[in-house]
């Protein structure tokens, strides 16, 4: 079954829908933290909770109810493919490494895509009662506050901005160290502010921009919408991954400026 | 007027009355993030608020109050000397650069010194609604949860813990960008959680340890006690700022085992 394109009001109500379904994965997750939760490694040799997957069973399980039909990926468990233009993406907690430890700056990331582009984004983060969303032509929120991003004006310095970034690691996983290197010695203020916390501060302009590389598609579905509608910029580059040969995503959102001055920053330290 | 060592009745009241008045702070803060404020950039290129004096005299007058004849030391306003043997010690906010942006890891610092060693700390996070507080003996606490740091046993894997580390910027300032770039290059884990949210996370054991050069006393005066209540390793050296002859401070602190990998990891590279 395929499907017309939404509407607006379509929008609206998916949107009221997953909200409601991201209430409940906030939930199991405020509970997981006081009562405790037990991880592993991957194979891929990064950790994974009983967390991630009761979320992503959670959020399957609403999904699946309220929109039967409607093909699923998630991080955790096998694809669910249907012949829908609809596909819902999960990321039951981006972050998991934070998360493990208690660092409150994880998250759980939902996003809808109509024929391949995103169409709706949740990016929610239970420990700082944050949650950012936001559906095509209908604005991005946090919480209740509408974001628009403010892009700099003359006076304004792009060395007084923060740059938000990825882990150094991932930038190794994606043969790109020169990227990370060469922003943490050509600004004053690049801060490891890694998923879906260094996200959020690009959405609600806290930070100028983030870098962020080696993604999977769940890691930044949400976002491209959310930017898009907050009134950033949005730059994704794709690259095979050297380790496993999977398409990882390369990006560089925020405002505008900032976003241009980093393309240009590595496009002359990379020609040096 | 001199003092007579402080008894642990004379630190659970000191420790109440500094609460109090970090509550009053901690309204400015929020009134302020709601209805806004100015900055501008100080001689030293950081930036100050009307927030950062504001909390400074807020503070300084529940002092004077409670505890006339104290000394004061603070970051924004002259220093008090009395002949006291108690100082305190004031960082209204601790990270103006994110408090500024709107990031929420900025906090308010406030430390009590006896012949210049720290007996009470506290910490307080507005943007996360945490407060960190201890005092010697007495204990260190997360808002009312006791605080204590397990170490590393031999199943746990350093490289799994996250390190917390200061701007780069900082490591420039004190000419020791080799300590910055090293660690970045020998952990997959080390993460620019710069000011009193990396030194809260390190408290906490959420992060493994904490590397923050570049210091003043304001800086890490209340870490240091509140470390060595939850059974944590603190290293401090001096060093003199290469920009304008200042002391300053480079610190190491967290969970035993990990201190002394960085440590060792640092001798190693720079013997290299």
């Amino acid at each position: 079954m395929t499907n017309s394109a939404p509407t607006k009001i379509d929008l609206q109500i998916f949107k009221d829908i997953a909200m409601e379904i991201i209430q409940e994965s906030r939930s199991i997750i405020k509970k997981a933290i006081k009562d405790g939760f037990s991880h592993r490694l991957k194979e891929d040799q990064s950790f994974v909770t009983d967390v991630d997957l009761e979320v992503e069973k959670s959020i399957r399980s609403g999904i699946q109810t309220a929109f039967p039909g409607h093909r699923i990926l998630g991080e955790e468990l096998p694809q669910l493919e249907t012949e829908s233009s609809y596909e819902w993406i999960i990321d039951p907690i981006d972050g998991t490494h934070s998360f493990r430890h208690l660092v409150p700056l994880f998250g759980t990331l939902l996003a809808l895509q109509y024929n391949g582009s995103s169409v709706l984004g949740i990016i929610d983060l239970p420990g700082l009662n944050r949650c950012y969303s936001g559906a095509a032509g209908l604005g991005a929120y946090c919480n209740r506050q509408l974001l628009k991003l403010s892009d700099l004006t003359n006076e304004d310095s792009i060395e007084k901005e923060i740059i938000a970034i990825g882990e150094r690691q991932q930038f190794v996983k994606a043969g790109k160290t020169d990227v990370f290197d060469t922003l943490m010695k050509n600004h004053p203020s690049v801060r490891t502010y890694c998923d879906c916390f260094g996200h959020a501060m690009a959405l609600e302009g806290a930070a100028g921009a983030m870098v962020d590389y080696n993604l999977c598609r769940w890691d930044f579905a949400a976002t491209e919408i959310l930017i898009a509608e907050a009134g950033g910029k949005f730059i994704v580059s794709q690259n095979k991954n050297s380790g496993n040969g999977e398409m990882r995503f390369d990006l560089i959102f925020g405002k505008p400026s900032v976003v241009d001055w980093i393309v240009s920053t590595l496009d002359i330290k990379s020609s040096d």
